[in-house]
């Protein structure tokens, strides 16, 4: 497979994996690790297996920081599925408070509504979602079992760049989850789907602080339960174990740089794009500079004629994907874990070019 | 990849998947039908991804035989999600019948506990799940809403071969779907796990009757709403796109061939395994005769003390999976659609040559 054949790939997701890692899953289809079995053919509760998904879990544990005494699933259903398990576990008829930086942590506040008093304590509708709340702005309502954020918005491309408050924080960390060094302590839940960072769609990865499983109501369906699931090693039925795979590999590979250096390689990826865009007049970032998003960097052109043209020319030259989202328009270029500095450098290059040209 | 490096494949699943659609995913994973894009990193709302799923959906009505007004899903969770699903959707506090044939279709029944009045309406635990019911053994109970049957055990090795009686048939599939001729028309819910006879796990087919779909409750959490994912097309949120692409190359396998041919191999298949089973008192198939599954032989050694020698030896002529389940003991042999018959010849081979020596 040679790399020329893939074009700039800048998809918010399912997005661009490391090609190393899409390479040891070519290797293991058909027989993986010389057992005669296919990497999709075999057992989830083989030894083979079981050791994946136990390498797996251990390496979440380190790239997330998390304490020895956290729980971690590996499940299906992605955020949306979390969406809706995190109220049922937890809220169980009392008060969440939601802060709101757009249609995910919107939708996630919707889904709990049915299991108690969501509340949405801060939106970000009335400044365009531009940007994400200071902790001054808002308030921990009394008696909250916990408080949900999204600890990164891919539409709007915004970001937390610093821990929010509250007693029992829940996060979803779907689109820059294992992107940046954090605390593990500091969440009792972290969600994340993980076809941005982490992998192919179909896994889901959840972290649960003692309180969490604690707290996991008892009387849920098996498959809703996390306390089962917790029970269970997440393996109550089978597992998408192809899916586990490739989030070990690609957990291998960030754990193979260090977290400091992919770290340093997403802030110059983003700070590339942001230096470009903050250049001129002629490109107008959507998000407030102190809420950059380092995974989304989403941009209008002043002249909003020019966004179809830069899209249709974009993809011409092989820079797939960076249309923005419908629902705010303009341009959007996902930069996540994999996403190559050379695509990143290309991409900008070939925007000064526009620019010269249309500007 | 040569096929030798392969061993023979008895997995009760995830099992065998048909080598050439294995070579088929590793073609399209670097580069996805000349888009320069990998099959697991691109959007769920392409073109080209969308063109996948219409596919996979338009060939699961061919391959079941399902009217033109009923819906298919392909959601995540596998066959344990859908115990709740189809009890949540459904039952809504009212009666459903459930015939228990073994551990499956018990822990559907336990499920659907929690939504209704779920009345196990006969159970093969008084016979060792030894044979299935004919409908003259059981009663359909007034006022029920459903009746649940699993249609193949993959633990005894027992399958219904006729059509169970009740006004509304739902069929937990996923051992046998796809694996014979049947008519859709007959049921009004149909769920399957891929990981046997149609892909990787992570995956899972529904197919949905008029009457499921206006039944189905709104007032549930978006992701356990089947009307909710039948008005967004399976696409409410990112599905399992390699899963779903692996699906439809699997589909296109069987269509390729035409399910006749297909039922009349795993038929061959089974036969011969049966043939040799009965024509000694060495082996002691589990399953009664008119009962016997085509997808899974399970079978004790007169000499129990052979059981594991057997399973030993067979591993190291390279046999794997020929193990009965923990709950049975004994061995089993699975023969899904992707067994190849050359595998299910050498295992007869291999078991006549075991009696030989130690009969």
């Amino acid at each position: 497979v040679s790399q020329q054949n893939r074009i700039h790939n800048f998809s918010a997701g399912p997005a661009v994996l490391p090609l190393s890692v899409v390479e040891e899953l070519r290797e293991a289809l058909p027989n993986l690790e010389g057992t005669g079995l296919g990497l999709m053919e075999m057992s989830h509760r083989s030894k083979t297996f079981e050791a994946i998904v136990d390498s797996a879990m251990g390496r979440i544990r380190r790239v997330l920081s998390l304490p020895d005494d956290y729980e971690v699933l590996l499940l299906q259903g992605g955020a949306s599925m979390q969406f809706c398990m995190v109220a049922m576990n937890l809220l169980q008829g009392g008060v969440a408070d939601y802060i709101d930086t757009g249609a995910w942590s919107k939708k996630a506040a919707v889904e709990a509504q049915r299991f108690g008093d969501a509340r949405v304590v801060w939106s970000g509708a009335d400044v365009g979602y531009k940007r994400v709340p200071t902790n001054d702005e808002w308030t921990c309502s009394e008696g909250a079992i916990y408080t949900h954020f999204t600890s990164n918005n891919t539409i709007y491309g915004t970001q937390f760049h610093k821990p929010i408050q509250g007693e029992h924080i829940v996060c979803d960390m779907s689109s820059d989850i294992a992107s940046r060094r954090i605390d593990g302590s500091a969440y009792d839940v972290i969600y994340a789907g993980a076809q941005k960072n982490l992998g192919p769609s179909g896994v889901t990865v959840i972290a649960l602080s003692p309180w969490a499983v604690e707290r996991s109501d008892p009387n849920l369906p098996s498959m809703l339960r996390y306390r089962l699931h917790v029970e269970k090693g997440s393996m109550f039925n089978t597992p998408n174990t192809l899916g586990i795979f490739f989030l070990d590999r690609v957990l291998a590979w960030i754990e193979s740089q260090g977290m400091d250096v992919v770290e340093a390689r997403n802030q110059r990826k983003a700070d590339a794009l942001y230096t470009l865009l903050d250049g001129s007049e002629f490109w107008q970032p959507i998000a407030q500079r102190d809420c950059r998003s380092l995974m989304n960097v989403s941009w209008r052109i002043a002249d909003t004629a020019l966004e179809p043209v830069l899209v249709q020319e974009a993809l011409a030259a092989g820079f797939s994907g960076i249309k923005g989202h419908r629902s705010v328009g303009g341009i959007r270029a996902s930069i996540y874990n994999a996403c190559p500095e050379e695509s990143v450098a290309a991409l900008v290059g070939f925007l000064k070019e526009f620019e010269r040209t249309r500007g």
